[in-house]
């Protein structure tokens, strides 16, 4: 945990928190503290800082936010599509996003995403948040990426995503993570200058055709990732390092 | 599993080999195999083809290779030095190294590596094996990532490495990981042309002052991955996709 991050649920009241949880078991087991010490924090969706630890009782600590600063904010905006994944995958894919500050996650259900992914437990937001607080933690970030699912594949690409207001903004770059083209994010000067990238990541063994000719008529430009045959959770972390790499080009 | 990886321990006679354990298995019951079927495989560390099965009896599945061609190669060859990490996430570091192409895996000794992780069993080889395995088997690869493990990081940097012939190589490239420098791999012309690379990849926290002045002295440049605060295997992916990313450029 390089943050620990506080929601409205661990609120007393001015600035003031109670934590008995494992965030709690990490201030007093790992970094040691004692009324007094100090802890790095971040305020769900709000600003990071430090705290000031009151008291530890037990497993329960109470602390006070002392000061506060805005979060760090992650340049360009990248919003993902990617179909959605078997549950041990969902885990890596959320902790992921959260860590490295994806904004939308939009999760479509693909021709090759197994019925029964639908039906876990892990499609539930009550269960994706621990995942998202972890990435967030890691991350030394606030806020949370904003988790959409999508039961069905036409209906998103044919009515939800044309209505997203990002989806024909000029200043959204739209890619397609693809095997079958040799072109990097090098070769797409429009990224540049991109405030705003969305990234669509197909299923293990990729969109079937169908759904890749889909994501080309909505404009998404097929990049190359490299030589390899990723994971999921690989092909997400390496498009958001060459993407955000990309962006950085003067 | 997108290869069988076929080892020498498997084979019978004149390229027949047979199978008892989880990817007899997957031949079985995800590919749904039948006598006459071919799946695609690869012999560690030699050629990629396709067997036929022969016969499929319970568990046990016996295949004949069929075919074979040389497995793709990776380039740039990257070796890989790493502070050893804790075991959960070596096992995630040699998944992603074998899946990856890494050649060389330099696992060294870091001030805050904590001692009991090279008690730990995951820094025996046969243990190391299966995750191995597993991401040559996922990346489509069969060259077996070379592991060594070094326990002292002074006597690495002052007498093994610089006796490796890739130390002092015009065709490597040195480079560090590193949160305090904004040079992406994009401002290193060097890569442009390199055969190959070597990346060095901190423990959680980093590595200490006194560590990173011995990598500068050795000639690693250091490099920012991007904003992020990084686990150590997503830093690992992110490198490799960015510095390979960077060796495209013509």
């Amino acid at each position: 945990m390089n943050l620990i991050i506080l929601t409205e649920a661990d609120a007393l009241a001015d600035g003031h928190y109670e934590l008995s949880d494992k965030r709690a078991e990490h201030i007093i087991s790992v970094l040691k503290c004692t009324p007094g010490s100090t802890v790095e924090i971040g305020l769900l969706n709000g600003p990071v800082g430090v705290a000031e630890i009151e008291s530890i009782d037990e497993s329960t600590v109470k602390l006070h936010v002392k000061q506060t600063q805005p979060a760090p904010v992650i340049s360009p905006t990248i919003d993902i599509i990617c179909a959605v994944p078997r549950p041990q995958t969902l885990k890596k894919i959320l902790l992921t996003s959260a860590m490295m500050g994806v904004s939308q996650l939009h999760l479509v259900r693909a021709n090759r995403t197994e019925k029964s992914y639908l039906q876990s437990p892990m499609m539930e937001p009550e269960n994706q948040l621990p995942y998202l607080l972890e990435g967030l933690s890691q991350g030394k970030l606030t806020s949370l990426p904003q988790i959409t699912l999508h039961q069905l594949f036409r209906p998103f690409v044919e009515d939800t995503w044309p209505d997203l207001e990002l989806a024909s903004s000029d200043d959204n770059v739209l890619l397609l993570a693809d095997m079958d083209t040799s072109a990097t994010v090098l070769e797409l000067p429009q990224l540049k200058t991109a405030k705003h990238v969305t990234i669509s990541i197909g299923p293990e063994g990729g969109w079937i055709d169908y759904e890749v000719e889909h994501w080309r008529r909505l404009g998404f430009t097929p990049f190359c990732l490299g030589p390899w045959v990723l994971r999921v959770e690989h092909a997400l972390t390496a498009s958001l390092a060459q993407v955000t790499l990309a962006n950085t080009i003067v």
